[in-house]
């Protein structure tokens, strides 16, 4: 049997700001930049969730996409669509914000929702603008 | 001579909140929904910005687009660009930052720095996502 | 006050086939070509709703983009999507199903429903496929 | 010699449904929901073609664009734009047109034909939506 | 009858150079920047061909778009594309090749070749690239 | 620690022409068709650059995307961005500007620019249309 992957894009806006503050204020505007200005700033994010497995013989479906739909909506963008990213989120507390360190804490969600004995959680893209987005595979 | 227009896209991306101090908690909740989420939320956000003119019989330019952009820049951009809508941009201060009222503020600031002898502002498209955009033509 | 026109857009997937049964099928075939193609094809078609109104002094909208999505839903989308435009639609029935008439159809139902003291639809715009898009503003 | 792919977009309109007559009516809408409406629904689809390669060292190609343009429109895009997807194309009679199912029949109807000694068909993507799609390599 | 616009969106990939022979080396330097790069550089250009006119009672078209296509094909596109806009296109020679001097000198092309007694051209917008365009309407 | 790649997209807009001169005329336009016009076309080209990586604790980055910027800008954009790839290019000349060629020599740019004792480049994706597109990952 073929194995297909198969990718849904879903979207979220949210506020954030890169600060760590175990750096000084001028460590921490050197080194985030514009990303560090103090009252947030925030993005369109998308991301594209990517599930591997065989398409079902009577289905055709290696998933339904709408209950794909339903885990993503529930574990990852009910909680932050129309979010800040810093104080709103308690499985992002505590580390910067950045796009990396996102789509990691999505990856440790998103993974034992996903898994079933047909399918797994292969893949993850996130973009932050139109012009960068990050990849994990969870390896 | 013919009258063109043309029109370049800048970026910015921010953070806002609706609220109306004038209303209660609960309205500003039942009005705004999630875009009253008390720690922000935000966009990256596109301006199309549309200047009227005769090209010039030298150039063949209504007007230089690098010119046009540092104004854009100037009097816009940089001054929204990684910032909150809300309390980080005095011409935005004591207005909901809808993108109504944001792309009657930027007029207000664009238009004076851009009409000239030959050319005049004559449109801006502000989008918010890729599923909602507002348009004024200064009337 | 300011008049500004807020968008919103909305997707459909559909079936359809142009067909005039009062041409004969050698016409049918010359006139509508591949679109004549008799078990049916599909678009996933976007439409643009365009509403024109002052932004209120309070809330800063023209009008709630959710209240907009709620009537667009009601009265198009959900009786167009996953649905096949010459069979399942009683407003379309009898007529070429061209992007033409279908954004002249949608005009004749979002126009009195989007009516308000405040607002009026503006602008309607539907991509049938990426190159190519009809206009319609009700005149 | 460096291993390089190419990749060229193509693109279809074409009507489908899901069905499966082994399942009872009640299933067919409980498994499938509003893709099991009766008259087809559709959708603009894309495919991503992938070829790997080493660039001739005369050409600097991998393999010709148009020529791959050539095969992918006649043993795929041909029998798939504005067609039913269900009734018009043998090599999917029978199997449920999920965009799963569609693009693993599409590789084993472009793998013998774009295989050669320099070249293999390694990757293809296939869009339903702009928000989703489904990715086969063969394995 | 209502009146409906139809726009349809062509491509061509070409090179071009800014420059004036009766400037100085200099001023050209000043004025075109990076544009007067003296070996020329190139646009993926598209441009948007709007036709206005009533929906044909019989076929519901305002105008077949397949004849629009060969129209805008044999009178412009097949002349642009691949092609070095100051060196290979007779009807640009002479002028500056700005996105303004090229959307008005394509209007003289395909206004007179698209009139008919139930349509016109009504505009034409030209992306030089995925961030500015230029608009016309013959006025 | 968690492997993640970011990606960043960077345009170009050049000229070019592919010809081989060992080969004779007939040959050259026979298999480059219209790639072969004597004048160059051009083409808006993005590059998507890829870095692998381990965010850092105390950064949250992979690899600043700002100092990403930079390399890529000094190291490329600024030595393809409006020039003519077949005669203002160093490391273009004497071989054919195919995007395959284009994107291996990119990467042997690139690759020692951007190795470090952290990150890697491990992907470059160009596309020279939007509707084609190759692939390299130095191997």
């Amino acid at each position: 049997m073929p194995t297909v992957t198969i990718t849904r894009l879903a979207r979220f806006s949210a506020a954030h700001r890169l600060h760590n503050p175990a750096f000084s204020d001028d460590e921490n505007r050197r080194i985030f930049g514009k990303c560090n200005s103090p009252n947030f700033h925030g993005h369109n994010y998308t991301i594209e969730v990517t599930i591997a497995g065989e398409p079902d013989a009577g289905t055709g479906y290696v998933m339904d996409f709408a209950e794909l739909d339903r885990i993503v909506d529930a574990d990852c963008i009910d909680q932050l669509d129309h979010k800040n990213l810093d104080l709103d989120v308690p499985w992002l507390s505590g580390i910067r914000s950045t796009a990396e360190n996102v789509v990691v804490a999505c990856w440790a969600r998103l993974e034992p929702a996903l898994i079933s004995q047909r399918t797994r959680l292969s893949h993850l893209r996130l973009w932050e603008t139109e012009n960068n987005y990050v990849d994990y595979d969870g390896s």
